[in-house]
């Protein structure tokens, strides 16, 4: 177990590791392309099953090694449900968690430290996010079930239900095309630009400060 | 009195409002769907007058247990507020203030303590931001004010008088697609150029300056 | 002499000047608007001259009352070419020097003392941004050689000479419609996104710096 | 070699190198113009020639005076990187490297002292971003496999291959036009909204994290 332990973690392994990775992210990248996988399909796909199965005996290894204490380290946690995710595709033609294998690039993240400190950095600052975040979702829900019952009968799609709407305002709220919206409403409805100054100021002054809590949180640290 | 003053500010209670709140806005959202109406119209508004009835009695309940005191919390206030214009639309088939009636779930804001403390910074940071706003808001009506008098004659529908024109600007300062404005004026005014680097260059430096402001006084709490 | 200093700098004076201001911006907002000036043409125009006239004997009072030491004083300046500019018009039929007169308007920032502050603020941090703002200049105006020696045979308007493509490129600095730019480029040139990306990627990151060092400068103050 | 070292390095002989820099600049602008050129080709071209041979005999001279110690200073390797590529095109008809000529105006930055300083600070920031730039370019990677493998049958050319759907993701975490891409693909993929809103979090959460360091390691300097 102990020369289990020292193998995985020796940096040697790591790089081992980092490589497959690398390798195994430009594969499904070309698998994408029809004209290769036409062509060089087979070894495609085999290269895949072959970094899975690394990946598989890699994983195996740690736990082994590790024993319990694998499941402390929320790394261990993030590469076992990165791979996990690879292995259901062989269970059915679901195409969409099929297209979810290349999320194994993400082990990539948890193997080499640097990036692995910048995004702990990063998952660290969502905790003293959750109030402000928690107030955006308010004010987002509010401001749609208000939107969808003024505007739903200008027949504009975005205003058709209470989720278009949503989608419609966070839309607004990131700011792209807001004023393109608001002139179409304002044919049927000309005091729409009541709403949408109204919103832009709240849904923005909230945004703007959730950004700066993001700088705050990431300055301390 | 001293029995309704500590019932009505218990922990018990208070999970019990945020509960009410909740559910309200979820039957509040299920009302915008025609599919749901049709099918649970009574049973949503049945929700909905036993959730204002709730509210009513509450704060009934609070003035009772405050008195005058009561209205030296601006969040009671704010609740009374929210509660009052849910009681309006009973008096007339006003449907603007119909939709208004989910302003009630902003009520969570005043009832979790963490959201309580985040809005209060928010409108904290307000009075520093005035004299910016203020000349922010100068900025606007002079530039709107030249921009009807060059461009109106260009039929252009977002220069065809003031209020048309403070829109277009405020969309300029905003960002959201000032390059289609300014590509379509210069059809007919090809010195138009000339305007939009000007108000982008004092607009955005002016909104700039109020976002840092915002940052600063942030900061500062 | 004495006598005229302390009336101009009075408190009572200075908020008749406000208001003189602000009825002044109101009237020449009115006359925007082709149904009032019809109906009310005459009136408005007369107030007009009334605050024109108002604002000279102002000035002349103030440079009676200070003499040389009226000019060391910016804002001093700033309101002589303010009222000048609305003079001029009287010479001739410009109707853009006439479109200007509302520039009287912004005054108000020399009269209010909170907005003279920020405004105040705001130009002195301006010195400390030549250098970046120079560079930023001289990206554009390089970008632009390039891009109109690159993309002029595309037949696209907004690269049809350098004066186009300059505006194309601030354009893209200030991020609005770029992909729709890049997009339309590379039914004609496959590889316009490599000058994109590279452009982006160089002219954001001065432009962002450009933004840090107003943040910077905004914040020792 | 002292005489040549202080004649090169002097303030005269640097303000003629300012001033050759932006004459050859504003020729290099005008013969972009098919109307000057047709005019003035021959003259321009002339200018041209003798601004380069200027720069090359220059260059020589500084090489000879510095020797080795030439290549230690990077401002001189960049003077030298830009001067040839000036010279290539005299090998052949290449119109882009033709047009790569204008690059020689950005020697402006590293002959005015304070240009030179801002960039050098502008440089010394990127190595602090290389993590959270790796970073943002394995989210970009990943989430344009994922989108192809999802998209590509909608036959929306912006999904049609890797390349042209990691150009798309990269438009969507710039926030250009991200909800017209969302909603074309929502006509085939009504669940598309999924893959959109999971994105934009990630990957602007991670570019706005990218700003912060950015600003961090501009407030050091
Ligand atoms: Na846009
Ligand atoms: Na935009």
């Amino acid at each position: 177990r102990d020369r289990v332990h020292s193998a995985v973690n020796g940096t040697r392994f790591q790089r081992l590791v980092v490589a497959v990775i690398v390798v195994n992210a430009v594969v499904l990248g070309c698998e994408t392309s029809t004209a290769l996988t036409a062509a060089h399909g087979d070894l495609l796909a085999g290269l895949d099953r072959a970094a899975l199965a690394f990946f598989t005996a890699e994983l195996a290894a740690r736990l082994y090694a590790h024993r319990a204490r694998f499941f402390h380290d929320p790394w261990n946690v993030f590469d076992l449900l990165v791979v996990s995710v690879s292995l259901l595709p062989a269970a059915g033609p679901l195409s969409v968690v099929r297209s979810l294998r290349v999320l194994r690039a993400l082990r990539l993240v948890s193997v080499v430290p640097s990036m692995r400190r910048v995004v702990t950095a990063l998952v660290r600052s969502v905790p003293g996010l959750l109030s402000l975040t928690g107030l955006l979702v308010l004010v987002l829900y509010v401001g749609s079930v208000v939107a969808v019952n003024l505007f739903r009968a200008s027949g504009d799609p975005r205003f058709a239900d209470l989720g278009a709407t949503v989608l419609t305002l966070f839309q607004i709220t990131t700011g792209d095309g807001w004023s393109d919206v608001m002139r179409d409403l304002m044919v049927t409805h000309p005091l729409a630009w009541v709403f949408f100054l109204a919103y832009l100021l709240v849904g923005t002054f909230t945004m703007l400060n959730l950004f700066i809590a993001v700088v705050c949180s990431a300055m301390e640290s």
